[in-house]
């Protein structure tokens, strides 16, 4: 029998418990608002299905063969014009997915033992996918509005004799998880503080389209581009099972960038990066996307009025969020969402527990992630009513064990 | 003026002056016989049109959705179903194009300073997917028939205090960049000489396929599955461009790599992956790869030929490849390829030379690979009549020199 020798970043790798009760939440009959999942009412078939044809037709061969790591040259020039700063297409990378640009940013710019800053909580994605480097995450003071510039500031520099970190991670469109939005003060504050202190900036920002009364401000790589890698994605806006997207990069460090991408996988699809610059080439997303926009701002309305309806007088905490996909809501004192969540699966709904977004392993426990995209109006309505039934039910358990503590004391 | 701090194994990523030179070789008018590009003549763009179509139809939504990490069902089924050994779905992931296999295994196997053994000379592109872990390339000795059993296993041991070789790297079908296959004595001496040595083999096949004659014996992995990492890949016997490989992997480590592929990009595109079990479901491979076989057959034919006719004199050995796509040859004494390649591409002809396949830097400068499936025999024909005369005059030169040396010598 051959025994494996694991790398020591392997070790650490440990199957989540969390996934194994969102396994469960997969069976018919549950609604989950644990995903991620764009609605699939969302999702162009026949765009893509006309895309295909004439990918294939007009130029099949190029479409099926191999081709270039920085990605497809039209695609790359539309992605350029699609953001909102002046973005030269040499300085876009096709990635598989945007989680692709984490693990290629993590290889470039990460050493065992490095420092990199998150807002606390954070994309549990992204700390997953900048672990293999075996850095050590810094979780930053955040509030409301995001990450605090203080706070940031004096972890950048560490404390004596600690490098600096290598950079801060930051979703400020609508985060995954909190929902929250980083506003136009601090964005201009983040980003002169983030130079002035000569820390790096990687952008995440999956959600950005998904604005629902007006678009946020501008995106923190536009006021310092050459400061930040910003990264992007196809998969909110189109398909994510396409797992298209891309990111843009200093000159400074493309190149390195761009060795890593064709070391972890030559190239990212052609055939769906043609689909996509073929369904896309004549604004489709400026017709696309405002549909998006309307179905979850619908859903997230549905969600807040469920909310209000059924969590009355319970002491649940949430703000509602003008874009993307997630709230993030706060239970009662005594109830610990990971403990919950077992209940409210056998009560045929799921949700993510807040406290894994944490990246000092001191998560909040009575935080919990709930997305409004996946699931219909009704849907919604079903499950945050069996959510309220769930919490109930729990606290109605914690007094009663409260009662019992107190009379066996009295009788003691 | 943001200053960006690299990863260390960052610093060590140079842009290879090979890779600039075969840019030129891009240009109108060069025939290159250097990349490992399928015949796009074997694209099969009729039965890729039709399996979107239905795809699309039959269930767009799931299509165009996250998927599961492992893969796509069916996908796994087909392929262990596909393979000559008893494989369960469940040890079947579906990767990103066997290179992203390379990145996983690497990922899960290797620490800093881990040795990997390989064959002399190497795939270049695993070299390149292992180096960000920073491990230390061993090379093995290795003849006609691939590796040595003798070497291989000393290595495996390593010098006196040093730990064990963590796995060998291995690529018995028509190897890249050698061509040369692996007998059913030498696989079944190293699968035995490995097991006992308790030496893991990562063993790549993504030229298995394409024998010309007979199949090639059965691989490692069949002959112990508990030993062995597998990675094949549907680029050479369907379309590189839609990036869709896989490895099975045994039971101890399935869930690493698992957890490692999750990180990068929570999944392989699940269209292309629908794709491509709508299009094998009946059999399709069975009809189609015969045709691969044949073509390729008939261009190493030219390419043989071309070479006995051109090079006739020129003290230029190389053996006929079974199958695969590549040929190595080695040129007269006195010839670097590396020299060689840009005086060929100046005659419209572009190589690949064959030093950087060694690990150990050592490589032998008077070799080359030549791929003889990318350029039709037409081409071959020409491209092989002009590396000869590139060949002829760079002789010539030296000869030359020579002559202007020794009268130098004889005046003084």
């Amino acid at each position: 029998m051959t025994s494996w020798k694991l790398a020591a970043r392997a070790d650490k790798m440990n199957p989540s418990v969390l996934r194994e009760i969102l396994k469960v939440a997969e069976r018919p009959g549950v609604i989950s608002l644990a995903g991620g999942l764009p609605s699939p009412a969302t999702f162009p078939v026949a765009a893509f299905a006309a895309a295909c044809a004439t990918v294939l037709a007009d130029d099949g061969a190029a479409a099926l063969q191999y081709a270039a790591s920085e990605g497809y040259g039209p695609l790359r020039r539309a992605v350029a014009d699609m953001l909102p700063w002046e973005v030269d297409p040499a300085q876009v990378l096709i990635t598989t997915g945007s989680q692709q640009g984490l693990d290629l940013v993590a290889k470039v710019l990460l050493d065992a033992g490095s420092r990199v800053l998150v807002e606390t909580p954070t994309y549990l994605g992204a700390l997953q996918a900048f672990s293999p480097m075996e850095p050590q995450a810094v979780a930053v003071a955040s509030d409301d509005g995001g990450v605090m510039v203080e706070d940031m500031v004096a972890r950048a520099r560490g404390a004596a004799g600690e490098e600096a970190a290598r950079f801060i991670y930051l979703l400020p469109n609508f985060q995954n998880p909190t929902g929250r939005t980083m506003d136009e003060a601090r964005r201009a504050a983040v980003s002169a503080a983030a130079e002035a202190a000569n820390l790096p900036i990687v952008e995440d920002n999956p959600y950005g389209e998904l604005w629902f009364d007006e678009a946020p401000p501008l995106p923190l790589t536009a006021r310092n581009p050459e400061g930040c890698i910003y990264l992007g994605s196809f998969s909110k806006v189109l398909a994510p099972g396409l797992r298209l997207g891309f990111l843009v990069a200093p000159r400074a460090i493309y190149p390195k960038l761009l060795q890593a991408k064709q070391a972890v996988d030559l190239h990212t699809p052609i055939f769906t990066q043609r689909m996509v610059a073929e369904v896309i080439k004549d604004g489709f997303l400026e017709r696309h996307v405002p549909t998006i926009r309307a179905l979850y701002k619908r859903q997230r309305d549905a969600m807040v009025a469920a909310l209000e309806r059924e969590m009355a007088g319970l002491d649940v905490t949430f703000d509602a969020p003008v874009g993307g996909m997630f709230l993030w809501a706060r239970l009662p004192e005594g109830i610990d969402t990971t403990a919950l969540l077992p209940l409210a699966v056998e009560r045929n709904v799921a949700f993510v527990p807040g406290a894994p977004f944490y990246a000092d392993g001191h998560g909040d426990t009575r935080t919990l992630r709930l997305s409004f995209v996946t699931a219909t109006v009704e849907q919604i309505d079903v499950a945050i009513a069996a959510l309220a039934e769930t919490l109930r039910e729990q606290l109605a358990h914690l007094a009663a064990a409260r009662v019992r503590r107190e009379l066996a004391d009295s009788v003691a």
